[in-house]
């Protein structure tokens, strides 16, 4: 097995305004950057194991029990943790969907089935995910909105599939580290079913929701206290850094801040699509802070040379060539995205050109 | 299987000078904080994966190939690493040792067997260890010197334990983490062997040689790129933070700043010992930059009080009550450790003399 090729690597296109990765277009918040610096006054000192004012923060934010959360070093090291401590044999994930969940099941060996994700369904999760759960399955990953598409699944089919794992004994992982850019969030989270559900464990993130990816700060909920012990069990106890500790409480206080960056995405979402079907791609309508779409082969490169890095999506399992996705970000960088499109497509026209006169010559 | 715990608990006990975490006693460098503080500026972008920039900066303080380096969030994820990468069924580890050897091997479900050091020998690793190897073992870690104990394993004895390892198919690890607050590292390392034994992985941290616990950030290095990749493999691709990259890649200018660390840690760890054999307690000649000794059994809660925060070992298995670890730090902070033992003594001197006033007049 290989190991997958993510976007946000800034470090190798340093010229270019980065949409591969999908972030709060805001930026970090001052609040943020302040409390990291404060913290290195200390920082000789381990890291708080267990980070208990953190999760005592994350709990009130979330309205639900310290007990029942669990801090990473970045939501990814919960996706590994979660395969360590639970050491499924067969898992389900959609295709195409966030890659780290088959990395993660692959490092431990487990059988990972497909769901293929159909581009005549826009990519949707559709009733035929039921199906497709058996009692052969250990665990089912489900990203909500899905990475990279942008498409939610429905509140009543997410319980249904809830349902049926809970009584083939499936332990179910959403990720809802992007439903905080979603316009209703709270019609799509499953957080207010926790309890009733042990077999279900939601997956949240600092990452996009405060622009904060370099720091590694991502959390967990679930109400099966066992299954989280298992995973702390399987990780370092000094996981989550002073300085992520650190940045994470003050990020919590940041709630202008938050609602900024969504009012931001829902605009400049909208004005991104607008912009990208008339240029004639083909467009999913996502609903997260970041686009999907169907463009030219040699996107990715021509996209480059005018300082735009998007994300090649021809490496996620389900997909080929051809598929993108961008950030939403600020419209002033929204527009150079656009204008560098517009410049692809006006070179592409004047090569086409020619052969369209010989063609209508020919006529 | 219970979670260890561990000293560094300073956020327990907030009043008390630290002595139960081992980092260098000059602190953090300004300019390791400086490049955390800089490195906020990109901060809402992932972290480089694979750490290319900073494996050469290692690499190239180590003298070795960058390829042979891996870098962790702190050496103990590396610790995880290494057993959710190999999967070993059988270990050996030394009791007392760094408890998350165990810790992670427990996680995994490896069957862990213990080499008793021995009190009358000093705790020290002894010829009996070649004996102790068989071929069932798939891993043994090794720590040099010895976390609690600060006790060296001679290098032709080390040689001799990674030959039969070697001979038996067995992976040993060695926790070198300490080894640079030792007069001559040069004479007890095995990085000079590495080559010739790809079954030798070397644990090597940030933490200690530069007091940066916080920021977490450690490294390994094995001439073994499969054992290297099969651990990277069990790892999410951005487990070290942005942060700790640019502070890992400005410590290690920090030359003069190491060496003035670790002559601060020889005068006053003679100094440590010698005050402490003053006052009548057993104390282990360590040659790292901690002191393991033996006093009454209610040493910790008295030091507590006296505002000094001591390391209880009795958890450590192969330990009993009455066993501690303290950091050595700076003259001043040396001389209230000293202080405190002091006034705790004369009380209990107070207590004990109508006693042994009445036990006189008996005579």
């Amino acid at each position: 097995m290989k190991k997958h090729t993510h976007g946000g690597n800034v470090y190798q296109y340093r010229n270019c305004i980065d949409f591969s990765a999908n972030c709060n277009p805001l930026g970090t918040p001052e609040r943020v950057k302040q409390a990291v610096i404060e913290s290195l006054e200390r920082v000789s000192n381990y890291p708080q194991v267990g980070c208990r004012p953190l999760r005592e923060a994350i709990a009130e934010y979330e309205g639900v029990n310290p007990e029942n959360i669990i801090c990473g070093n970045g939501a990814a090291e919960l996706i590994f943790s979660i395969c360590h401590g639970l050491r499924p044999k067969r898992a389900l994930v959609p295709a195409p969907t966030f890659a780290e969940y088959e990395q993660a099941l692959g490092g431990i060996g487990c059988v990972t089935e497909h769901f293929y994700l159909k581009e005549e369904k826009d990519f949707r999760i559709t009733e035929e995910f039921l199906q497709a759960l058996h009692e052969e399955l250990d665990v089912v990953f489900l990203c909500n909105p899905n990475n990279p598409t942008g498409m939610l699944i429905e509140k009543e089919l997410l319980l249904q599939i809830l349902e049926r794992c809970r009584a083939l004994n499936i332990m179910l992982i959403v990720d809802e580290c992007f439903l905080d850019f979603v316009k209703k969030p709270e019609q799509y989270t499953l957080k207010n079913v926790l309890t009733e559900y042990p077999n279900l464990f939601l997956l949240k993130a600092f990452t996009k929701r405060y622009a904060m990816a370099g720091i590694r700060l991502g959390y967990g909920i679930c109400k099966n206290r066992s299954f989280l012990e298992q995973m702390e069990f399987v990780t370092q106890p000094w996981n989550v850094s002073a300085l992520a500790q650190a940045a994470g409480l003050a990020a919590l206080k940041e709630r202008d801040y938050v609602e900024a960056g969504r009012q931001m995405v829902f605009v400049e979402r909208d004005y991104l699509i607008s912009e990208m079907e008339k240029l004639g791609l083909k467009v999913y309508h996502s609903q997260a802070n970041y686009i999907f779409f169907r463009g030219p082969e040699d996107l990715f490169e021509k996209c480059v040379e005018q300082g735009v890095l998007i994300r090649d999506c021809s490496n996620y399992p389900g997909l080929e060539k051809g598929f993108y996705r961008i950030a939403v970000k600020k419209h002033e960088e929204n527009n150079s995205l656009i204008r560098g499109l517009k410049k692809i497509q006006d070179k592409d026209m004047a090569v086409q050109k020619p052969e369209k006169k010989m063609q209508d010559n020919q006529r």
